[in-house]
């Protein structure tokens, strides 16, 4: 099938596309209706209802370096919104400028992710919320002392009653973890040009993109890539290039689980290089043939390559709004 | 006169304020007359032709942490816009959690200033930019190595073309510095409650203010800190405590400049704690008083140094426009 389809297309796509689109497009549709469009939230949990004070607390949150040990490290800085909200380096740069082990996921549409960090230890944004303020590796925080830190400036009293009214103590690591949860929601970037595509806007993306989303229906990439988020949320095994992490087995301890990792979205994966756990791979052309032989066991041509990295290039959404708050 | 005044008013400025405000603005006004209103713009310099292209050049530049060499420290790292252009910690913290000498002064405004750093090494921003790129304790790149990572970029390449148009190598350490001391320039909070003041607003600030600033005329404060910008640029012995800086002399080796400081710039200075070449300083109280016992031998009353804090919390302008830029 996929030597077929390639001939076809190879031959006389750029034609067929341009002579009777309509023809073209209801071969498409039946791929199109293998991938969904990205809503403008992700599910919001009853345990933590989204408020806009919440929100506002929470970016602020996210931007505040002083709930590191050494002052200059808060969230932003490896979820650096210059960089979509990731940092493009490796592995992450913490504390002291020591280099993790792994790199650093992107925070934009998590909150569609049904567990949080590579190898799935938080199933959500609240779990995964404390974990880098209290990593050595990362902000080396005690918890009790950040939320002291924070408990010193009248405007995060102030802004933490506002978020949660009636509290007597609203400064608790609770209630920091459901803010930068709430903030980390509104981070979504739908109406990327795919998502155009898929609602209707048949020039939203490239000829060569939507040869790309067929190689990459065709390949079996949509088997763990799937649903809104590009992610089917599992654990896979996977040994990329220079990469020795066990994975999910550091969370579980089962055999099973060895050098497995949940599925990484691959929503704005055109602006969030490098890639892969370790993230020893530059760039997307050698990400998807990487994928193709380890995931796949197969041996993409170029031309296969290029196609299916212009769709993912199609993935990348508008960056969501937000501001740089004035932090106490 | 100082008694004599501070009798007066405390005994009846509400009253007076309120009841003729006219005698009371007419008895200010000579204070006025002192203060220059912040311009929106600092000199922009022959050599450095402002344009749009470099200030946008500039913001990206600015935001860039792949200039230093851990990739994640930018110059915004250490002159947050969420802190007032500055960090809010004692000492800057670089490279590899490093602690630096002195406190990281804010670039608000920094165009108004006549020379760079607080020992005045660099006569200009131009000067200045490259500094902490270099420095080891900051961001601990070489500079050639931070053109090429720059060269690998090709939006880079497009935005130096566009802010540098016909150079056949815009990619220098020149152009790095013009384009970041561009976009410093347009950092500037002019509109200040004290601007507002003085262009005729007589609502804009407190009578506490009014009388701080008084009080900062009458005590000799406005000898150093004058001008639009409150600073006159010159060089002032001080050690405040904890510091064994020595200041100037370490850029001229000669005796004099022992201990020698550029005086700081106070607009803004509510925002930019702590204070003091060391940090060492953490409440504007604090500072006033030291800078009451260092530099002008006298011993502030509380009611002083609040009514002098008042005023300084009026020099707090808006904060400038800016985007966080999108990075290739």
């Amino acid at each position: 099938m996929k030597t077929a389809r390639n001939t076809l297309y190879v031959a006389g796509a750029s034609l067929l596309l341009a002579t009777s689109p309509a023809m073209a497009d209801d071969e498409l549709a039946s791929y199109r209706d293998r991938f969904e469009p990205l809503p403008h939230l992700p599910p919001l949990p009853a345990e933590n209802p989204q408020t806009d004070e919440k929100v506002h607390l929470g970016n602020m949150l996210f931007f505040e370096p002083r709930i590191s040990a050494s002052g200059v490290i808060s969230c932003a800085t490896c979820h650096n919104p210059a960089l979509g909200w990731s940092d493009r380096i490796p592995r992450a740069v913490g504390h002291n400028g020591q280099v993790g082990e792994r790199n650093t996921p992107t925070v934009l549409n998590s909150g569609f992710l049904e567990s949080q960090f590579w190898d799935g230890r938080e199933p959500d944004l609240e779990g995964q919320a404390l974990g880098p303020i209290e990593a050595d590796v990362e902000m080396a925080m005690q918890l009790e002392h950040a939320l002291e830190r924070l408990a010193e400036f009248e405007l995060y009293q102030e802004k933490f009653s506002d978020a949660y009214p009636g509290e007597s103590d609203p400064i608790s690591a609770k209630n920091l973890a459901q803010a930068l949860a709430a903030f980390q929601r509104t981070l979504n970037t739908p109406d990327s040009p795919f998502d155009r595509y898929l609602q209707g806007d048949q020039n939203a993306i490239s000829d060569q993109a939507k040869e790309g989303m067929v190689a990459f229906v065709d390949n079996g990439c949509i088997a763990c890539h799937r649903g809104a988020n590009l992610t089917d949320s599992q654990f896979h095994a996977i040994q990329v290039p220079g990469s020795t992490d066990l994975g999910r087995y550091v969370v579980t301890g089962e055999e099973a689980d060895k050098y497995r990792f949940r599925t990484p979205t691959l929503r704005n994966v055109g602006v969030t290089y490098p890639y892969m756990n370790n993230g020893a791979t530059e760039t997307l052309e050698e990400a998807v043939a990487i994928m193709g032989q380890e995931m796949l066991g197969r041996e993409f041509d170029d031309s296969t390559i290029n196609d299916i990295t212009a769709f993912l290039h199609t993935l990348t959404g508008k960056m969501p709004d937000f501001e740089v708050p004035a932090l106490p």
